[in-house]
């Protein structure tokens, strides 16, 4: 097959499309035959070098897949092949053909099979952090950093879908829009405002109950003081920075928590137990049209180095698709 | 009545015994007359004027105490004159009366009545923290700083109880001694040992899976650099200060939390559901005999500047209480 490889660490020029040999699927393995595959931000630290796949993982990069079930791999029950399928990776979904352990994978839900791996990480990661750790509940106020990002662009629908209100941080009027189009209540344009400021005054001053942050550092400080009393600050992200001053009077204060959480590194016990979740609570809303994969564009997965100067720009909303070459 | 008052913030000589007016108890509040109480360190923080008292709070110092039932206010049920009691307060309890919120009441769990005074804040704090917040379970290994503390030996007890292993830090072999006859497993002289390697070498590399620390930011870091995968470090206190770095990195490599909380600051309900907690999970291992009061000494009340010159010193192991002048 062929696969996005990373001959040396680099620019996006550093994605090389190359002939590799095909994944043998293992005990409880999956090997899907990829339709789409979707960018993420841990695949351009990978190309840069920074973040090498976890001990077993693909070579390749690429979080997340669309496609077919082409073959089963020992003990694997519940999938036949031929079935239409997205999942969550550990890596090598920019690739023709992937194997997945069969409790990341999840059925397509009434959506476009490319379409469908636009949903893996961004459900898994919002609905793990906003629901499963820090427990957002109706009436509550969730802000989340980069609104339109992927993971931003989902969290608006699933925070709004069970009745919480929603503020978004994002760069222009532009980006804004798009959030409250899926439904964010709150916008913050932080070119522009402070966001501590705006969510105080959008609140009465009581502050944001949950927080979803990819910024790290540079918000930490920031970021507890625009908690409410009882507030969970979740961290998914470190683009601003690993070390930052916590401020731990003020936490205690207010009986606040600050989370940290990746996926990629989960057992895969723990990652099953996600997509488990994510399919009780999460596929519903999907199917029934309630919640939408939203999607900047589509890049030839041979193009990757495009899709990543796309991500690095920062001028998407949404998730940008990678279509393998046997793409309807 | 007398109570302990402080006209002037300073030393312990700060607390003086004086006449003052009788509470009157209100809407859903309680009159007791006091027996005992008990000194904690936000009492001493409070004599020294950085810890004022919340609105509405009796203005002097005593977060917790032991007695009988004198009078209800209206709306009171459950509870009648004469009564054993025992109760968390936001203040006024080194004082002859006290008006108590009728939930931060609980009956003396079969212990000494004076003694009792040794059980609300301890047991709140421990089970709000360790257990409602942090959610130790069976099998997991709870790292508790200042092991000899009030609040240390009734976390050992607890833990111990519910089926974990208990590593402590404290000052010096004897009060280690004291934290082992409680049951706790593993010993760590915080003067001679570094607690971050120690943890790690007795848990085979993994961690602490809840810490509860009053440290605060001097061990932030290295509170972090303890937990196991999946930890929860959980502060209630900041005697080595505010402001501390903390490594985002570290905590999102290990899906950790960090959580801080403080009791006397908690709306009414709050502190009502953890009374209810403790008494539903707590009262039957102290009635049972499995889990005790721990007292250093009793002190008369009217010498309240001695009793704080012991907690000052840090030579006690378990609670110092005073007792009033009526108690037996």
């Amino acid at each position: 097959m062929y696969a996005i490889t990373i001959p040396e660490p680099g620019g996006p020029e550093a994605l090389v499309w190359a002939e590799v040999p095909d994944p043998v699927p293992g005990e409880g393995e999956v090997l899907v035959e990829v339709v789409s595959s979707a960018v993420n931000r841990a695949d351009v630290l990978q190309r840069q070098g920074f973040y090498n796949p976890p001990p077993g993982a693909s070579p390749y990069p690429g979080l997340e897949c669309a496609g077919r079930v082409a073959a089963l791999g020992p003990g694997v029950t519940g999938w036949s092949v031929g079935d239409e399928v997205c999942g969550l990776l550990s890596g090598g979904g920019y690739a023709e053909k992937v194997a997945v352990p069969a409790g990341q994978l999840l059925p397509v839900p009434g959506v476009d099979l490319a379409m469908a791996a636009a949903l893996p990480e961004v459900t898994a990661t919002v609905w793990s952090n906003v629901f499963m750790v820090a427990h957002l509940r109706p009436g509550e106020t969730l802000l989340v950093h980069g609104g339109s990002s992927g993971i931003g662009t989902m969290a608006i629908q699933l925070a709004k879908a069970v009745g919480a209100r929603v503020a978004v941080t994002a760069g222009g009027p532009e980006k804004l829009a798009r959030c409250a189009e899926l439904g964010a209540d709150i916008l913050i344009d932080y070119r522009e405002q402070d966001f501590v400021e705006e969510i105080h005054k959008a609140t009465d001053g009581a502050g944001a109950d949950v927080i979803l942050d990819i910024v790290g550092a540079k918000y930490l400080d920031r970021n507890v003081r625009a908690l409410a009393v009882n507030g969970r600050l979740a961290i998914i992200g470190l683009q601003g920075g690993v070390k930052g001053e916590l401020n731990l009077s003020a936490l205690l204060n207010k009986r606040a928590a600050v989370t940290a959480t990746s996926l990629r590194g989960r057992p895969l016990a723990e990652k099953a137990a996600i997509i488990a979740a994510v399919r009780e609570h999460v596929w519903p809303l999907i199917i029934g049209g309630v919640v939408r994969p939203v999607v900047d564009r589509t890049v030839p997965m041979a193009d990757a180095a495009e899709a990543h100067r796309v991500l690095e720009s920062s001028t998407h909303v949404g998730k940008v698709l990678l279509m393998a070459p046997t793409a309807a």
